[in-house]
């Protein structure tokens, strides 16, 4: 499949300084490393040019990855596995307390917020929730409520979205870990992914955005820990069963953000995807800031989801979805073309992926 | 459930020193910590008696796993979920360099140890593999050689059992780890579980022990990489399906020794299970030193299976297996009564549970 990067298409260019400044924001953000889902995606984009050996690993941890991954990249966030009359939904995330866990959200938040974002996978696909495998490393001379309160909250936030925990796994480390398996269901062929965008479909998100980036500003500047609340996604996995019901094909969680989901979704179905600044709604604690925007764009941490759909459905699923309590949002539209577009006021801003890989770029 | 302890049973009991002495070998043995998976059965069982902190922690990982346990223990090494006509069979298994991947076994090797001991519990439910998730945990300064190389191996000998790669995920740690998710399925109720065996039964192995063991001994005394091989687990998913579809109904891996699975299976199925010294098949490294039957019983680290099957099966079952190459032995048998022990010469040695897991008893 051709990127569409040849079509040229009149646009223009101007980087703004305002968005340019997000890249230092994201210095206080937990490191996340590099999701295999979006390892691919990020190849050969030329924001960061992974080294010769970087590559080289990328592909081969990557290259099994069938049911992930076309030739030119991820196309979805999960496995999707052919199970009998539905699909078998999957997907793995890795979190450890240095580098997930900010100082404030504590091991009940931490545990919130694993489950939440394992979870969030999950719904980006518009999947049932089954349940989950947690395996923990578990440093020997770790408080051991610490533990508990991790697991505890993992399985109250899983059971209250309906699944169960199904197994699990522990073994000594240095420093606090858990690696969430989520496991779901889908009518067959109906998961979404990335590659299903098209010319003339509205983009959707599912809620305000911002908020966790908005958090990591107040911890840094001393926050207690009620300032960590926004950095605990909220689950969307009945959201994204609505999108899926009402014909969304196209699906992404905001966890890098709203600029890295549209380029993602851009290149992976191979249009253009064009944003409105002022569609874009904002967390209460970012829209009275000047870096509100650009955490919505670019910090991630947000676990919203953005779909595209058919512009003569946008009407009906914003009320299905305001009716279950989200504040559900038009942000932008799909176009003939390739990359990802802001606009704002009169400027027409492009953008990159919104989250550097550490891992890749270090 | 009652767990028979109850019942009177007239056994000798003499605790022999050759097999007490199994303890100090496995100092030498990688840490495995705690799988869930073994931990509830572990409890009360008077070998290590974990301090209150740490049942708390065990309880409160555990309370979930609805799949896998009952109100007395684990009851199977995967958890099970109904799935349309089929059953899912889920397991996760961690692994790090420091404790799990011995000196000698290199990279290659650790991969496919990791994918072995994952698939080991697949096997031991007699499941047919669909594929695995593998997350990565990177030192930022490791060579990527060793990551490519554990990469690859963990896909090759995943593609080699039929599976693939399904997803993933990689972050930055400060030690390299992975952990391995093993997704497979069963005709509906058929998967192979610990509590499942009855008086009369045999109990039979699916290759040579001790060799697990015996390697560990040699790269202890400065043996080369070779050395390791035995650490290295065969792939038993073709032994776990024939048993299954012989009518086993009653598995485990030997992961943690002959004893701990002997132990285990008599205790979830309220059973008594005898084992034959003299019948126990040694490994090749393992039949020419004294601590061979040790190593068999103890310490671990083979990954062959355990099943029990009504007497009159074993015939034909033993030839289904030599068929596929498998030196499967008969090495006792299930009986009324609790526990499990060994008959050696004119002795019966009870058995306890062969692996002191070290994160409940520091």
């Amino acid at each position: 499949m051709p990127r569409g990067r040849g079509r040229a298409v009149a646009r223009r260019r101007r980087h703004h300084g305002g968005l340019h400044r997000v890249r230092s924001v994201r210095e206080g953000l937990p490191d996340r490393g590099v999701d295999l889902t979006d390892v691919a995606a990020h190849r050969g984009r030329g924001l960061t040019v992974p080294e010769d050996a970087e590559r080289t690993l990328i592909n081969q941890l990557t290259a099994g990855l069938r049911s992930q991954r076309n030739e030119t990249g991820f196309v979805s966030d999960c496995a999707v596995v052919p199970f009998g009359a539905e699909d078998l939904i999957a997907t793995v995330d890795g979190f450890a307390q240095a580098t997930h866990f900010p100082e404030g959200v504590g091991a009940e938040g931490a545990g919130r917020l694993a489950a939440g974002a394992a979870l969030a996978d999950l719904a980006s696909a518009g999947a049932d929730l089954v349940g989950v495998l947690a395996a923990y490393g578990i440093p020997t001379d770790l408080d051991r409520a610490t533990v508990v309160a991790l697991g505890e909250a993992i399985a109250t936030r899983v059971e209250t979205a309906g699944g169960e925990v199904l197994g699990g796994d522990t073994k000594p480390r240095e420093e606090l870990t858990v690696t969430v398996t989520a496991l779901g269901t889908c009518p067959s062929g109906e998961a979404m992914i990335r590659t299903e965008a098209r010319p003339g479909d509205a983009v959707i998100v599912t809620g305000p955005l911002g908020g966790a980036g908005a958090a990591l500003d107040r911890i840094r500047e001393g926050g207690d820990a009620d300032e960590a609340d926004p950095l605990v996604p909220e689950l969307r996995l009945e959201a994204g069963q609505v999108l899926r019901e009402a014909g969304a094909r196209c699906a992404m969680d905001l966890s890098d953000g709203l600029a890295d989901a549209a380029t993602a979704i851009a290149d992976a179905s191979d249009v253009s995807v064009q944003l409105e600044a002022d569609q874009v709604p904002l967390h209460a604690w970012a829209s009275g800031i000047e870096s509100g925007l650009a955490h919505a764009l670019s910090t991630g941490g947000d676990y919203e989801l953005a779909a595209t759909v058919a512009a003569s459905e946008t009407e009906g699923l914003l009320s299905a979805l305001a009716e279950r309590g989200l504040e559900a949002a038009v942000v932008g539209r799909v176009q003939e073309g390739a990359g990802a577009d802001l606009v704002r006021e009169d400027e027409t801003i492009e953008l990159g992926r919104g989250f550097e890989h550490r891992f890749a770029t270090e």
